[in-house]
Order: C-alpha cells, then sequence, then structure tokens
C-alpha cells in the first residue's frame, strides 16, 4: 500500500515528497552520490532525481560537491548532504566521567570535551550537563537553538511513564518521577534518553565490530556489566527497556560475599567482584587493572583471579547464546577493554563445553571509551536525518 | 521510496497492482469487509477499492459474501477471500507423535489426524508423512497439486546449507545432509521447515495467549526443553536458526547424574528429569505425570520434586528475562500441559527474588497439544496468501 496519513497513492505531490526522501536517504547512506548512481539505487528515472535534487538543494538539505571522474563517459555531478544542515548533540552521562560531542548531519565530531562526573548529586549532574552542552554549543560558533537533537546515554532504564531512571543505583536523584525529563532544558532541542551499554551495541553496529552483522550482543563489564542487543541491525529493548540487564543472571551464586541486591553476576564479575575474588586469594589490589596487570606479568594468584572471571563470563554468555543464537559477542567495558585480550581466548574454549553449537565469535572492541558517544551520535544522527526532511518539507513548497 | 522490482513509482499498472495486494491484504485480516472500511483502512479512493475488488474477483481471490446491515445509510456489500483460493498443509513430527491438519485460505481446518511416530528411521518417518498426506488431500477432495504451502515443525534446526536437520538426537536419520530437502516430494509443494517450539510460538501468538503480545516466550517443556522467541511480533530466530535452544542453559548443574551433553537444564528439568529426581528421594515413577499426580495428591515426596522443578524453571527464566524482558512468558509443552497449574505459581514467586524489575506474567498454554499444528496454519496462511496473489497476477493481466 502506498500511502502516508491517509491521503490517495497518486498524488502528484505526495510521489515528488517520496521521492525526495528517497534521494535524500540515499544521499545520506551514500555520503556522495551521482545521478546516475541514486537512479540506480532508488529505481527513480533520472528526470525524477534531477528534480528531487533541484527540490533538496532548494530546501539546503543537499548540496553540489565536485565532479567524479575516471570511469568511462562524462565526469557526473555529485551531491553530498550538506552538514550543517542539522547538528546533534551527544552525551554520554557516566558513574566516572561525563563526555560531550557535537557532530554535523554527515556526523563529523566538530566539538568534544569530557570532565569527572558530578553525578553524586541530581542537580550538579544536570547543571554540569548543560554547562558543557553551552560551550561546545559556543565553541563551534552556533546558537542553542541550532542543535537538532540531543542524545543522552545514561545507566539504568528510562522509565517513560514516570520519567525516572530505573536500575541506575549510581546517578542519586534519577529514581525521582520526572527527573528524566528534567533533561529537556539541557539544550532546548527534541531528546532522547537511552541506555548507555545499549547505546555502545548501537556504536559497535554503526563504527565498530558489529558492523554489517544482523544479530549480535555487546557485552560491556567495567564497574557495572551490562548487554546491548542488537537483533536484524536494531537495538533490541525489550519491553520495559530492560533487555540485556545481565547484572542478574544467577551466574556465580556460589562465590563468598556475592551481593544479591546488586545482581548475582554483576556482583562476581565486575571490577569490584575482581578485587574481591584477588583478596579472597591472599592478594591486595586497589583496583581490577592491578589484577589484570599482575596476571599478564604471570602472577599465579592474578591468573587464578582472570581464569576464574573468564569462567563468570563464559557462563553467563553460555545463557546469552542458548537464548539469542548472536553471530558476534563483542566485549567491552572497562575489563573488556583492559583484559580483553586476557578473557576472549579463555571464555571462547570454556564455552565449547557449554553451548549446543560451535560458539559464536568472541571479540574485543576496539571502540574504547568512545562507544557509547558513538552509539549516541549514530542515534542522533538517524533522528536528525528525519526531522530536518520534515521540517524543510514544513517549511514550505518543495 | 516506491518501487518494486527497480520499475518507476509513477506507472499506473504498478500502482494498480500494489493496490490490489493492499486491499487482499486486508480482508485477510479483517475476514470480512466492505467498500468503505476498506477505503478506509487503506487510505485509497472508493473507486480504487472497486477496481481492486473487481481486478481480485476476476482473479478468483475473493468474493462478494452479503451485506453488512444494521448501521445508518445503505447497506454495504462485504468481500471476503475465496476460501478455495489456497491449501495449507501442516505437519508436526513429534517424537511420540504426528499431528497433520489441511487448511482452506481463511484457515478453517477440513481434515486432520494423528498416528502414533514412526520417528525410529528416517525412512518410515517420511513415508508415514507422505501416506498421512496423501490421505488428508483426498479426505478433503483435492488433487496433491492443490496444496499451496506445506508448513513441516520438526525438533532440533534446520540447516539449510546441508538440508540437514541439527540438535534432533530423537529423529534418527535426520542429521544426515539432505534428509530435509527429501520433504519436498512429500506433497509436492512449496515447503519450511520450522523448529517445532518455534511454531508453537507463533501458534500462541496467532491464536494464544501471545495474541497482541509484541514480547513474549513460550518455554516448552516435556520430553524435551525448548523456547520460541518472538520479538515485535514475529519470530526470532537467532544467527543459526538455535535461538531458545535452552537446553544448555547452565542451570541444575549441581543436579546428581546431570547429562551434560544432553544439557544441563534439559537434563533436569524434562519429564525424564523429574522422573529421575523422584527415584533420588525414593519415589517409583513410571512418568513425570505420576509424580505431578501424586503432588496434587499432597504426596510430600512428590511436592519436593515439583518445588526443586519450579526451582529449575526459575532459574532458567531468570536468565531469559535478564536478557530479552518479555512482557509475557507462557508456559508449553507436556509438563507445561499437565503440571502446568502447579508449576506457575512457584516459579513467579521464586522470579521475584532472581531478577531485577517485576518479573513478567507467566502463564500456562491454553492451546495444549495443538500449538505447533496451529504455528504451522499461521505459518503456512502466511505464505500462501502472498503465493496466491502473485500466482494469480502472474497468470494473467489484472
Amino acid at each position: 500500500m502506498v500511502s502516508i496519513g491517509g491521503g490517495a497513492a497518486n498524488t502528484t505531490s505526495l510521489l515528488r515528497l517520496i521521492n525526495q526522501r528517497a534521494v535524500f536517504t540515499e544521499i545520506f547512506r551514500l555520503g556522495k552520490a551521482s545521478r546516475p548512481e541514486l537512479a540506480q539505487v532508488t529505481g527513480l528515472s533520472k528526470p525524477t532525481i534531477s528534480m528531487a535534487l533541484a527540490d533538496l538543494e532548494r530546501a539546503r538539505l543537499v548540496r553540489p560537491v565536485g565532479l567524479r571522474t575516471g570511469g568511462a563517459g562524462r565526469a557526473a555531478l555529485l551531491y553530498e548532504i550538506r552538514p550543517e544542515a542539522g547538528w546533534v548533540l551527544a552525551a554520554d552521562l557516566g558513574r566516572t566521567t561525563v563526555r560531550l560531542a557535537l557532530a554535523d548531519l554527515v556526523g563529523d565530531v566538530v566539538a568534544r570535551r569530557h570532565e569527572p562526573s558530578r553525578a553524586h548529586s541530581y542537580d550538579s549532574a544536570r547543571e554540569q550537563l548543560a554547562r558543557m552542552a553551552a560551550e561546545l554549543v559556543a565553541e563551534a560558533g552556533l546558537e542553542p537553538g541550532d542543535v537538532t537533537v540531543t542524545v543522552f546515554g545514561t545507566p539504568g532504564i528510562h522509565d517513560k511513564e514516570s520519567g525516572a531512571l530505573r536500575l541506575a543505583p549510581n546517578l542519586p536523584g534519577w529514581e525521582r518521577p520526572g527527573a528524566v525529563d528534567a533533561l529537556a532544558g539541557v539544550t532546548g532541542s527534541p531528546y532522547t534518553v537511552e541506555n548507555d551499554v545499549d547505546l555502545a551495541a548501537v556504536g559497535e553496529g554503526a563504527y565498530g565490530l558489529g558492523k554489517g552483522v544482523s544479530h549480535f550482543v555487546l557485552v560491556s563489564i567495567g564497574t557495572g556489566v551490562g548487554m546491548g542487543v542488537v537483533i536484524d541491525g536494531g537495538l533490541y529493548r525489550g519491553a520495559r527497556g530492560a533487555a540485556g540487564e545481565i547484572s542478574y543472571l544467577p551466574v556465580g551464586e556460589d562465590v563468598p560475599g556475592v551481593d544479591r541486591r546488586r545482581g548475582v553476576f554483576e556482583s562476581v564479575a565486575s571490577a569490584d567482584g575482581v578485587v574481591a575474588a584477588a583478596a579472597r586469594l591472599g592478594m591486595t589490589a586497589g583496583t581490577a587493572k592491578e589484577v589484570f596487570d599482575a596476571a599478564r606479568r604471570g602472577d599465579a594468584v592474578a591468573s587464578a583471579v582472570v581464569a576464574a572471571e573468564a569462567d563468570h563470563v563464559a557462563r553467563a554468555l553460555a545463557g546469552v547464546i542458548a537464548v539469542l543464537d548472536p553471530e558476534l559477542v563483542v566485549l567491552g567495558g572497562g575489563i573488556g577493554a583492559q583484559a580483553g585480550d586476557l578473557l576472549a581466548g579463555p571464555v571462547a574454549e570454556r564455552l565449547e563445553t557449554l553451548v549446543a553449537l560451535t560458539p559464536p565469535r568472541i571479540e574485543v572492541s576496539t571502540l574504547g571509551a568512545d562507544a557509547v558517544i558513538l552509539g549516541a551520535l549514530a542515534v542522533g544522527l538517524s533522528t536528525a536525518r528525519d526531522l530536518v526532511f520534515e521540517r524543510a518539507v514544513a517549511a514550505g513548497p518543495a
């Protein structure tokens, strides 16, 4: 059925808009594209493409950018998205660090910064976000109203009914009803709030190891644990946004001192859990990194802790794989980044005995601390693309 | 972008086909529909609807069926799918029973039968399927060539590359490359092979507790264990068709005599596992049903076995819920059907202590032994709808 908003399918102006959107979307996807290329990928005629391009140029959404030469026949004029047609602000409100980045509509980051997080209170966290956002916008030479969309990555789950953040004990004050809604004031733009690990998974899909993989998971292990689930190339959130909340997986129940309220798996596998496991074996370590460094030097106790960590992770993944059958498991988060090289091999080996089929690939994220911000930019760019098109269309006859 | 197979969007005949398909799909969905109703749901004009209906009637895909009266204004002529426009054969190749059903294009079952399964050898199973299919087709007064599509439900995973069935130890011979491909001869129609528990989940979605639920799982516990995953209203199969293969969940590892090759969770939670658990406590039971019946009579040992079973199921579900965050968990399979009433309460109660948010609803399937066949019919009807439309269109100018 060909219909938008109940209109008839064979209206010329409707088709013209549909064609404009198709051409805009394809240029967005391709980066740069010529008339013949656009005709090929859309199935539209060259005159139709020319008309759509003229409309899009008039709406200041695309611009000619040069000639494609080198092939047979005439050189083809190339079009690209006008970078300044929209702006995306991405924020990663982490437990220890706040990161922000501002990108144009083609995804080029024009300003970015990070600071130690002031998440000890809700007000200070919100003020910090607002100040950093204003600084970034000014640094880019923009007005606050220029931001097309803002995407916030936070721990926990954004409960849209109450406007509160759930399951985010490290962000005190955000569990209050309406706390999340106050983010509206941070930039004044439309905004979305996503789970940080979910955004990291989107980042992997757009820029990392998940590129081109239909079904994968990003398992983040660090100060907490979490998982982002990508199905058919898109983020799967679950019925209440709690898909991938693997901190509560019943893995490690026999470990002494396990904290059930926090979640069994998180309690044993997170950074704290690694430090506690080392302490039980007589090793004094201030951080999980110290344990991993010692294991790399061949320390026997530290190596035993790493082996136990790999066992916990493998058993958690056995459950994930049984449920989801992903093509790929990406290890991320602080421990994933610091110790992925130590863990990936033993985890894969242990999985051989735990799963029905050959285990999927287990790989270590290469995006590091930027994964959440990159995912937020990917989400924001997709939203901004739709918003700028709709605004340009609403602004007047195309 | 409005385009089929690369053609231009504004071709009249293409629009006519698109409109026909839209009208056909909506009548399929609504059962019976009038011109004004179809105009409303498709957004097409009444003259366009009239033309599409005339085309569909000429192709013998729909027929007028009477008048809708009682409202204001003129009585409206109603159209419905012509039931004989297509036929779906559904087969459930179970470990103990083979079930077949034949339905017309509106889903009415015109013939069905079941027999003890001859799955002890591949050849006998295939011969049994072919004979039963031929009997059903004859009983309905049809020719073999009349079947539009056949859907087979089997244990295990259909590996499309090798044409073999994997993870189905109870169907000897089907692990041979090409074994599944030989099902082509059973009815001669196009066919698909789906995991039986996946089909049961589709059945729940179409006719059972999953109706209208976007994200749910059907957990089947009986001679084996398995899970069908429905995401956004559609079956999720995983990268290799192994999503929901929960027999290998690491739940019950401390149970004596657990069979790791078969899968830890299946080994402890399936019917055999229940009988073995009873034996360990000194109760001699031939079947799991005997244990559940004894528990219903208040037998202390049997009740302890049921409590342990509920604990295993709850711990497996804790993993499933952490990964997927479903709205609803449906308990099915033999044990689900026989003992769902005994298990659902204790499972839900135990889950309260195992998961992060309030547990999802835990309910017992009401479809019983028909769940797989109903799912196969639902899959088949959807495929048949597309096939008969394409054939009618290919057959001549609409």
